[in-house]
């Protein structure tokens, strides 16, 4: 009987493997000799799975963006408006060492969709998912009386994405690890100016 | 009588070479060899003025900083409080074709200070100091009345600075040039917030 192999498994082992060598090595460091020797696997073994590194660190990054919206469905559960809102945000600020290691993947990508249109395309739509997310609890939160800014949702929201995505730098980027940057007074603080 | 040579012009022109051609090819893309041609320098002609690519990447981001900050003792010249903040926000805010390409040269510089406590230093020095001018800005404009929002001024300050680095990213990464992605409503928005 031939060995079942669970593909789906292995790509995630190789993603696993893949962030902490970036981590570790930095994108440029990560190369798939590199990879394949931390996870596991023979040299040649990774390409039936990714054939290049770029297809690699996109799957990295589409597994990144759902991770963060499982734990996102999982803490907004039965939540909506403000509260919603918050949990939204605390998931994806970068407040724990597992999400800082995700930040310096995300980095990494970034950089790669500045000249890559398929991924600044990827990039594109997961923020746009996540605008509607926060418009919709935006507007939940205004029904409830909770945001009371004269301020339309759609700015809002763009602000507050913006906020999000400006922390991962200051976390990915960090020389102080155990100096508190403040991320969730800065949230607190936007949602009081949002109470108005 | 030998050839008199300004160094420091060279190396701007050197720099300059060096973000067409990351704007161009990408950070990976842009090899000693290809900026050097872009520059008319002979290959080996760059070695004097920047012995690795990393040297030369640094020192095109600290260009990078320090042009942007030219501009803003000039557009902030004579101003304080919330209109020196407006000026200074609008001079960082990507609106334009210059500023889009200074993003494109600043997330490279971010990815590789990921792993490089160096450039991390850098980057981190360089907010601290936006920071401070934030934080200035924001005490004068409380005391002429136009920021009364109550959240401390650190928080207001990294929270403006954490959208205005956001903002480079959405810009770096359109897929859609033309589109107005409503930085100005952004910043607008966010002054009337502080107003309260």
């Amino acid at each position: 009987m031939p060995k079942i192999v669970d593909h789906d498994e292995r790509r995630l082992e190789l993603v696993d493997a893949t962030w902490r060598i970036i981590a570790r090595l930095g994108i440029e460091g990560a190369t798939m000799r590199e990879i394949a020797l931390e996870a596991g696997f023979a040299n040649g073994a990774l390409k039936p799975y990714f054939p290049t590194k770029d297809t690699l660190l996109e799957f990295a990054f589409g597994h990144v963006f759902n991770r963060t919206n499982q734990r996102v469905a999982k803490v907004t559960e039965g939540k909506t408006g403000l509260p919603a809102l918050r949990a939204f945000c605390l998931e994806v600020l970068p407040l724990d060492e597992e999400r800082v290691n995700e930040a310096r993947i995300v980095i990494p990508f970034w950089q790669k969709a500045v000249n890559d249109p398929q991924k600044a395309e990827i990039h594109q739509q997961s923020m746009e998912e996540w605008l509607a997310a926060i418009r919709q609890y935006l507007a939940e939160a205004r029904e409830a009386g909770d945001v009371r800014a004269a301020v339309d949702d759609a700015t809002l929201a763009s602000q507050l994405l913006n906020m999000l995505l400006g922390a991962q730098i200051g976390a990915a980027l960090t020389t102080r690890p155990d100096a508190d940057p403040g991320l969730t007074d800065q949230l607190e603080g936007y949602l009081a100016l949002l109470a108005g």
